[in-house]
Parts: structure tokens; sequence; C-alpha cells
């Protein structure tokens, strides 16, 4: 697959910038084309002779930008006008309250899918503010290996709440729950614009832009139009989807640079062929590692169940916790950094996020290959 | 007063980078030399290989970063350890309400000092929690052109809350209430940083750092640990000041990219020494300012009185609103910026914040004198 020059991450040991291969968790790899395009015009931003985070969120120039992303990720996902973009901030953690908030005021039912730490976050959140949110299913019970498959969903639930790939564990949703009893609302972190998605039995989505979108701090979130009117009055404004639809997200200054940069990331994303082009690209490179992990004999043992793999964190363990130490420690030695597991379990955990280039998995399999040879 | 070099911002019209001079309210000019170190390391902050952007917030460097910045920022305006230093999203329209939220909860009475729309905007908010907000002085039978200087503070109110610098009326506190019968909370977004403040009547402090700090994305709260003990229970994780406080600002991804440029900015004020050197500087440009208005035998009226006038936004009018234009539309033809007043005020409005340089201010009082030759 020949793929455009703009697309290719050129980084790397031995690069001229002394880039590595960033394998972080998230925040996560950058487009270099994107990084380089941000600092040429890091002191004239398109000819406004300022700094992208000098300019006006008032100007002109800096809200068609902002509709311009818009735009670009609505066209991406192939949105149509029922759906309004937002460019939020407080991350996933914030979306966890604010979804209770609106859609499941005074006590109302709303189910939750336990699929690991993130979701049991959001689940608890919702509790906090008086919702009435009950786990539909949950894979704890199995170290949340796998992503369930059957589900409890209650008649008169609001919103079913799930976790689309759980970064912790290396799981991802393969299909969606079908023709569920009540919108689908989903944390989609941290596999959001990895492939195309099909969004019809969907409300609203939230996806924290530190992993395949731009720099932490900013959060987007696709949301029904008709969703968000139904929502909870008299909440405080910055906690009001409302707020945000009616303002094309400028009640307040929002994050420009970010906003920018995950701007030019959905450009780069378009150049590379879109969702269809990128989850191509995705299953390429999870299959190429999750091989080094299979063919290993034993040595690398993957965590997920099979089925369940997310193609954006694959996660393994070795022989021994020392073995992962020193795997870890001679990984970055050799440029290969991120690798470690979320602090919650431990392990090896690659992220393998849209920017991270075919070259980095490659070099991360002769890696596992070469350190299996000595230490197996 | 001799600058060190790294202090000067070298931009404007004829320099190598085509900058101009940048007068907008917010987000505003950054430093130059701030600027030129982010740009210069944009591919690889400190040896690490990535971006700062593509930097994990759970590294060890990126950690220590942080806690540079807060305590750079501490040792700026000279806080003891009874102060903690917090790194939030989400600007002043979310302090609006976390604010109440946390300190009035049960509608509690709190008192607000009413000076403009965005003392009003923090009221209300209050009103839409619940809490008993009341205005305990407000300037706005006289259009907000002055600071109150008598007070009906409630006895029993759980703080009193102000706006030291008002961008859209052009006034600033002078001296803030003595002897005060609850602690003062502040909204200092647009005069952070610009003067020394003694904060010993104070208990929380919010700034958005798009005036004075940094880029937009990023709200800096300084708030008294024993204070933030004293917030409601069973608030969301997000709108607790407690969560922010117990994990240095790490509960959930924070804006790594915003706090990084923060953290420049707070070394840049240190370099051109400190905060009274800073005050010393800003005082002198705004005399030049408003020194060029009042001597323009009435041609530019100043819209704040005398005693209230601020150092930050310096506001004036002409004699017509056609003349108003044409002075925007000639003074960025010659590279002076972001003169525009507030959308809901109108008129000019030159923001004069700590990285608009002496050169800035020099320009823009010889375009006012060419102007007024014409057309006066």
């Amino acid at each position: 697959m020949a793929l455009p020059e703009a697309y290719r991450n050129t980084g790397g040991l031995g690069q001229p910038a002394g880039r590595v291969y960033n394998f972080n968790g998230g925040p996560a790899a950058l487009p270099m084309p994107v990084l380089e395009e941000v600092a040429s015009e890091l002191l004239n931003w398109r000819g406004t002779g300022m700094s992208i985070m000098e300019n006006s969120h008032r100007d002109k120039k800096v809200a068609a930008m902002a509709l311009e992303a818009e735009e670009d990720l609505k066209s991406l996902l192939g949105l149509g006008d029922e759906w309004k973009v937002l460019f939020l901030q407080g991350g996933a953690s914030l979306q966890f309250a604010m979804i209770p908030m609106n859609f499941a005021p005074g006590g109302a039912p709303c189910d939750y899918v336990n699929t690991g730490l993130w979701s049991d976050k959001a689940y608890k959140e919702a509790r906090i503010v008086g919702a009435d949110a009950r786990f539909a299913a949950s894979s704890e019970a199995d170290e949340f290996t796998y992503i369930p498959s059957s589900f409890d969903f209650r008649a008169g639930s609001r919103y079913i709440y799930l976790t689309s790939n759980n970064t912790v564990r290396g799981t991802q949703w393969k299909r969606f729950p079908e023709k569920p009893p009540a919108p689908l609302v989903a944390d989609m972190s941290s596999d959001f614009l990895s492939r195309p998605l099909d969004l019809s039995d969907f409300s609203l989505v939230h996806a924290g832009a530190q992993k395949n979108v731009g720099p932490a701090g900013l959060t987007i979130v696709l949301v029904r139009k008709d969703f968000a009117l139904t929502g909870a009055k008299g909440l405080p404004h910055l906690l009001d989807y409302r707020t945000f639809v009616d303002s094309d997200s400028m009640y307040n200054t929002p994050p420009v640079f970010a906003i920018y940069v995950a701007g030019l990331v959905f450009k780069w994303l378009a150049a590379g062929g879109g969702l269809a082009e990128t989850a191509l690209r995705n299953e390429a490179k999870a299959k190429r590692l999750y091989d080094a992990v299979d063919g290993s004999g034993g040595f690398y043992r993957g965590t997920a169940r099979a089925d369940s793999r997310s193609l954006m964190n694959v996660t393994y363990r070795l022989p021994t916790p020392e073995l992962e130490k020193k795997f870890l420690e001679e990984g970055k030695g050799q440029g290969l950094v991120g690798l470690n597991g979320h602090r919650s379990v431990g392990g090896i955990r690659a992220s393998i996020y849209n920017a991270v280039p075919d070259e980095g998995v490659d070099a991360l399999v002769d890696f596992m290959e070469g350190f299996k040879a000595v230490n197996g």
C-alpha cells in the first residue's frame, strides 16, 4: 500500500531530529508532518503576524479554522447535520459527570457496561451526581480480559454507556450492542478516528484528544443536536451541552491551540485516505505485533482474549517481572519508549495509535525477537 | 531602565518574522523569547525524542516540569506552603460555577462586587447553582466606569467575590476591600502577574492563562489548602478542588502543553526582575498611553474614571464611530492589531499585557498622534 509522502512519520532513531518511537498510552505520538507544520508557523500563523496562541478566538480567521476543523471531522466520520462537534475541556473525567447530569437527572436510570477502570470511573461519577446507574454487564470477574456480548439492559434506561477501547486491559469493542433499547453513549478516547464508525445507534461520543487527535486539554464531543436538547435544565453553563452547541464551542475562550493541532491531524488523516485506509493500516500494525506475541512460543503472553484484542493498545506479559523490567529498559535504550503497562496492572503495553508509524512497529517486533533470543 | 536581553520582545513590523504589535484582549501577546523556545524544541523536548505534546503526563520529566512551574509561580508571588497552585481547565466560566458549588453550597450566602460583564456572569452562575449570591456593591448605574469603594457585605457571607481587572470597561482595583468580613475570592484573569499581590485576605484566586500566562485552555487557581478542605462534599471529582490539590493537578490528564508554556513565561518574568519590575514597566506603558489620550485635547476620550483606570486594558473613544472604524483599519494597516473594544461596548481597547513591548506602545502612541493630526 503506497502512502502519500506527507503521511509517513519519519521519526525514529538515527533521524536528524533524534526522535524516538513513541508507544505512550496517552498523551501519545503525533504525526510528524503535523508537528513540523506547527513548528514552522509557531511565530506567525497564516500571515497574521502572531502565533496561533496569540490570536483572538473572536477573530474571523480563528473562528473559520475551528469551523473547518469541525467540518473536516464530520467529513472523516461521515456525519450529517443532525450531529454537532464540540470542542470542550476537562477530559473524559468531566464527561463522566456531565453525561448523567444532563441525561439522567433526578435519579433517572442509566445502564453502564463495565470493561475496566474507565467505565468504572464513569459509573461511579454517575452515582455521585445521583443518577440510578447500574452495570448491565461486566467482565470484572475475568479481570476485564474481554468485552461482554450479552447485556441486561433495563427498560426505561435513559442511555447505555460503554468504553469502546480499554487502554489499561488492551480490549476493544468489535461490534456494539445490536438494537439497544436506549441511545448509546460512548467514551471513545483511545480508539477515536482509528476506524470508520457507524453511529446510527449512538447519541453522544466523547474522546480526549491526547490519543489520536492532538494535545491534551481538548475533549472532542460528538452529540446529536436533538439529544443535546433533552438535557436537564438549570445546569451551570459550562456543564450544559447546549451552551456549546449554540455557540460553536465559543461560549468562552476555547483551547485554540489544541483545536488548531487537531484540525491539522484531521487533514493529515484525510490526506492518508480517511478512516477506512487508517483502519487497514492499524489492523496491519496490530496483526504484526500480535503475531510476534503469539509466535513467541509463550515467551510473550497476550493479556486480552483473542476476540477482544485492541488494535490500539497491545498488552502482554513476559515470564517474570524482572524480565519485563529488563525489556522496558533495553527497549528504551533502543529508542522504543512508553512500553510500560498502565500503573494499575503493570506488564507491557504497546500503544500503536494512528501516528505510530509502521517502522516503529517493525522496530519493536525486531527488538522483541532479539530480546527473546537472548532471554528466552 | 535596562532590560535583560531575553526580556525584550523583538516582534514588530519590519522584523524578520513579520510580527505585528498585538493588542488583543485575550488570547493575547506572548513573550517572543518564549515562543522562540517553544518552536525550537517542538519536535524534541529536552532530549526526550518527542514533542512536549507527545510526552506522557505520568513521565517523571513532565511531572517535574509541572511542579517546577508551580514552584516558580509561588516564588514570583511570594506564596508560602499554605497555598496550592492548581492547573485546571474550563476557564473562568467554569470557576464561576465551581466556586459557589464548593464554598456556598445548600443556599449559603456569598457576596459579589459587580464591576461589569465578568463579575455579573460569576454572580449569575452562583445563582444557578443555588447559592444565595447578592451584590454588595455595583458600579452598573455609572456604566461600570469605576471600582466601588464602599460595600454592603453581609455577616455570615461565605466569601466575597470580585474581578480584579475588567477587560470590557478598562477598570482595575487599586486597593482591595480592607478588613473584609469573609475570605476574598477573585477572578484575576486579566491582570494576574502584572503586579505584586498581597494575598493575605484572599483564599482563592483564579486566572485564565490567555492574558499574561500562556495559551488558552489553562486556568490557574491559587487556593489556600485549608480553604479547599472546607469545600462541599459529594461533588463530581472534576468540580472538587481537593481532587486537584491532592493529585498535584494530575488526577486526569492535564493540559500539558499549556502548563509547559506557562512555565516558560514564569521563568521569563523572573528573568525580567519579577513582579515588582514588571509592575514598573506596566505602569510606564499605561502612563504613556493614558497621557496620549488625556493630552489629545478631547479627540481621544478615556472611558474609565481616572482613579479606576486599568493598567492592562486602556479603553477610549474617538469623536465618532466612523472615525473609530477608520482608526482601527488604518492601525491594522500599520501592524497595530486587536485594538477593537469588546464586542459588547465597541470603541477602542489597547490591551497592554506583560508581553506587549514598550516599542508596541510607542508605535501606538505615534500612530494616535498622526491619526489625530490628520483627522482631528
